[in-house]
């Protein structure tokens, strides 16, 4: 997917909406615990009732992985239902690899080529070695970690470099020389949204990919006032407080709910600004 | 596994060997391709060859997430196996993960609970918060990057914070105060010996893994130079110039030959040190 096909996406649907299947085992319903592929049919009742709504969704693998072959297993179905009920959603492998050489060129394979994700999720410690790999794929992206939204991003993100920038100023500028605004994406912490302003001076294009809005407190608002540009250039992602808002055999119509809501206040963002109609 | 435990293994086998099982479908023996199981037949016959030699072992994940579901089951059949032939080897998920919160519990659960590794792999950028879920589970350890052996580490890794210390110094630093040398370890590339004998002054007892031995161009030599510690504080890791020595029906074989070789060479070290009789 392109740069202007994502925003062709988010004015379509006027949401900027991803939704994070971190489908934790231990949250889900009881009564899906003990179907056959639970993890996977939760997804596909979240998936159903809330794709409207979303121009992204974003598997977490840690709670695949976690669940062994049959977790892995239940991750590639589930990329797979996401792109026959929708082909223009987004799809992120929130993986934060940080990888070299041939390991990284074999992450980028196997997120990209396997298992058809658009975009995968990077740390950059180890520099552009790890992320160059990834922006070899034409019309995949790399979403680089840069200032995070848990409260130890001080140990090392904010701290000054000689250059008198932040490290996680240091990462979005490198990463900015790497790749394009067509294929880096950076991830912006919502519980910080002034420093979205500070990022949108030396960063104004690219897509900013931010977490930390409900459950970790961050707001559709804030991050919109701080952080959208002249093609939106942000995806908020939402994880738990829409997916397991409720824990009844209603869940999925309750997290289509909040879908919607967090839709419609995206819409009403995005028409303030006239970029849709 | 204990610091002492580690260490009790080490001057019992002579050997401070990791090996790093990266193991490659495109690089793997032509005959041993169309078998059932291919990365674990490969791997069991390089097990069989060369655990006398080695204290750790190193599946490196990505080769294993690139064959998909199956790739995820043959590495657990990895594991297992190493565990069967020999309950003292260290083994480390060389995943180099690095998330927070639920997620990071959620890893430490599938590599320590599940898998059984003794170890992982850590990125740091994220903070404590990426590294104190691991640090919960008794007996198993933290491995965390800190000086890279690939050239772009000078990206990051290298740059002086307003401390007036590297990035990785800081990283190093920090991991000594979240942990103890009993459950935390730091990656130190072999391609820069020198900066080894640096961080033993400030880091005088944890364990470094140490991986660029070899196909990048470092030595066992340099690396006990300045690596050593009085407990050895040492696993050096070799990956493609063991398991992909050879091609033909003796790969395995001259695997263990050259295993041999290292092992060797590190028993010598360690006599010199007086850390074996």
């Amino acid at each position: 997917m392109t740069y202007s096909e994502l925003f062709e996406n988010i004015k379509r649907k006027g949401s900027f909406l991803c939704i994070g299947l971190d489908t934790d085992m231990q949250l889900i319903p009881e009564h899906i615990k003990n179907v056959h592929n639970p993890i996977f049919e939760f997804n596909k009742a979240i998936i159903d009732s809330t794709y409207q709504f979303a121009v992204a969704y974003k598997p977490n693998l840690a709670f695949y992985e976690a669940a062994g072959t049959s977790g892995w297993s239940q991750l590639e179905m589930t990329v797979q239902y996401i792109r026959e009920k929708d082909s223009t959603i987004f799809i992120i492998a929130d993986a934060k690899r940080g990888d070299i050489g041939n390991t990284a060129q074999l992450y980028a394979r196997a997120f990209f080529n396997n298992l058809g994700f658009d975009a995968v999720t990077l740390s950059p410690y180890m520099g552009r070695d790890s992320i160059e790999p990834f922006l070899n794929y034409k019309d995949k992206w790399s979403i680089i970690l840069a200032l995070t939204s848990n409260p130890s991003a001080n140990d090392f993100e904010t701290k000054i470099l000689d250059n008198n920038k932040e490290l996680y100023r240091n990462v979005i500028e490198k990463g900015m020389e790497w790749g394009e605004k067509d294929n880096v994406m950076f991830v912006v912490g919502a519980t910080r949204p002034e420093k979205l302003a500070e990022i949108r001076v030396f960063c104004p294009d690219n897509f900013l990919l931010v977490p930390g809005v409900g459950a970790q407190g961050g707001t559709i608002a804030d991050v919109s006032r701080y952080g959208l540009n002249e093609s939106c250039g942000l995806l908020i992602n939402i994880s738990r407080s829409i997916i397991f808002a409720d824990s009844s055999y209603d869940f999925a119509k309750i997290a289509g709910i909040k879908a919607q809501e967090s839709a419609l206040e995206m819409a009403s963002i995005l028409r303030d600004r006239g970029l849709i109609g």
